[in-house]
């Protein structure tokens, strides 16, 4: 991450902060210290307050700190002792009183550890999600990294897509796609690729399998690379042969759910809203979607915000958000359709460039 | 997993719950609901009681966990119903007055919702580790299991070795272990391969970077393999030719450290102890590792006990637990040596076969 960028990240929290009348967060989640300071390793902790901001780590990770997060000032661990105590003695040595943090990723017990570390005058109070709430937005060197990584996972789609065939098993589908994503330049997979044949194709999240494919399958294929710490994710689905009437129908009916509710995905509409159009567009199937139509994906794979009946942030240009309607027939399978669309003050932006051809021979 | 080793691992777990005087428990940690369970979906919910057995998932998740979690009831969330309000149901309707929460894997947040979907006379009682103290003690079946992995991964070891040579990047050498691991039947790598070469070896954690490996480099390969949901961990420290004098030594004095910490693996000792005696081992050279000299390994790669100056575990017959004492010479390179090791009534057994031969030509 350019050291602008976090610097602007940091400026931003900081008059959050401001406004909630807190002197300082402690900081916990992966994601979130990434995305304030670059740091990509898997155990850090942050204090941040007006003045200050400083990553505190173990010896595993000096180097690579001093590396990836030169916005902050390193604070060492010294061995066998334990991180919370350094965290309350930074906190009380920087002058802190009203400290936030995470308790959306704080546990209970870390909370009472941080808690008996600290002297009773400190306030620390809880906060939630307010950095997930910056992450909604995306920079425009953000943008560039979810585009890049949506494109490597498509150009892989293409490239393994006439390689299915009668006889292949779901796991070699699932293999072939992400060594492609790994060739074309991605660090691995986003999780666990989900190829589901035939009748498994009504799970929706079954993962791929010794399931061997037979002419006629229709296949569901969940799929997303991870390249510069940036998830994608989308969905084929793929009929081996020439798809029936029925097979047809169903992929024609979801595929206008997300058409239509697509449209709406522009600034000021309610996420609830393009949740409630895709089931309204299906409303006469009992096998429609349970799932919500969509997510927001960044850093992670799932952030916020949500396309669903409980969420009803209003939409924003820069946000970035998939569209994945379905219908899940017991017994005979499923169709799922996912698209990562950017939001933006026009029309909205499709950033999933794989095929969408659905028949493969 | 077999439905009478779930039944088993119920049974124990209701008999800690009686002697900490609980009428129940709400599971929320993944690894601690397959562990129980079986399932191996990312989320889901149990309540466990004296004569109850519930896990709580919404339509994604019912197909799995019907085929996955036999000895459990399937107690089916409602499209946008959340599951905290159906936890406290279920509570509820069981009748459960006291019942223990997972502090140590709820959150803060996640923690008030629960609490505020429960009526008041039920009290919630924060347990820290249960089950995972039951997961520290694996059962023949896991063993096997992770018997199977090490061996998954130490085959594909010592195949993708002899193609070690000047010109790879580390991340050629990364992708090719975790493909190998694949193609011999494992899921995947067990984490982001390890593969650091001269100077980069002197970081603990570095992961497998653009660099190319050059002629009389020592590279620190540590590389896991996942499968059945079980881990294995394992490092190899090689010289792409022949060590230098100072290589060898150096090599030499953390394989001491190793093979005298090991043999103290025997039921009775505490950790802390074997962590100790590597250490004393070490004692004259600056640079000796600062991170801990192992963690137990199962479902999780670092899971109790910690082979660590914090943690007085006693060892037992039936443990699997690592052991990787290293050193790292900033600007020089590191060495570290890791194996998995079971703890027996007799010997300690290394259950990671690759190979061990320090050359590669």
């Amino acid at each position: 991450m350019r050291v602008e960028e976090s610097a602007r990240r940091i400026a931003a929290l900081r008059r959050r902060l401001a406004d909630l009348e807190l002197d300082g967060l402690v900081g916990t989640a992966p994601e979130n210290i990434r995305y304030l300071s670059g740091f990509s390793g898997s155990l850090a902790y942050l204090v941040i307050s007006q003045d200050a901001a400083e990553i505190l780590g173990d010896s595993r990770y000096w180097l690579q700190m001093e590396a990836e997060a030169p916005g902050f000032t390193l604070v060492r661990s010294g061995p066998s002792q334990g991180l919370w105590p350094l965290v309350a003695r930074r906190v009380k040595a920087l002058g802190l009183r009203r400290v936030g943090f995470e308790s959306q990723h704080l546990t209970v017990d870390q909370h009472q550890r941080l808690m008996a570390a600290l002297p009773g005058e400190i306030q620390l109070t809880a906060t939630t999600g307010l950095v997930e709430g910056f992450r909604m937005l995306k920079s425009a060197d953000e943008v560039e990294l979810l585009r890049n990584v949506a494109r490597i996972a498509g150009r892989a789609f293409d490239r393994v897509r006439p390689a299915i065939r009668p006889g292949l098993r779901e796991r070699d589908v699932a293999f072939l796609l992400e060594q492609t994503f790994r060739e074309l330049g991605a660090d691995g997979p986003a999780f666990d690729t989900i190829v589901a044949a035939g009748e498994r194709g009504a799970l929706p999240h079954g993962r791929a399998s010794d399931r061997v494919l037979e002419r006629g399958d229709m296949v569901v294929v969940d799929f997303g690379a991870s390249a510069g710490g940036y998830q994608s994710d989308s969905t084929r689905t793929i009929v081996v042969g020439e798809p029936t009437p029925e097979q047809r129908q169903v992929i024609d009916a979801v595929r206008r759910a997300q058409s239509e509710s697509m449209a709406l995905m522009k600034p000021g509409v309610p996420a609830d809203a393009v949740d409630r159009r895709a089931r309204e567009a299906l409303a006469g199937d009992p096998d429609a979607f349970q799932h919500g139509l969509g997510h927001g994906i960044g850093l992670m794979v799932h952030e916020r915000p949500f396309l669903s009946p409980s969420d009803q942030t209003p939409l924003q240009a820069g946000m970035v958000i998939t569209n994945e309607p379905g219908i899940y027939r017991s017994g005979w399978g499923g169709v799922r359709l996912e698209e990562m669309v950017l939001v933006t003050e026009t029309e909205p932006e499709v950033l999933t460039p794989a095929s969408r051809e659905v028949s493969v021979e």
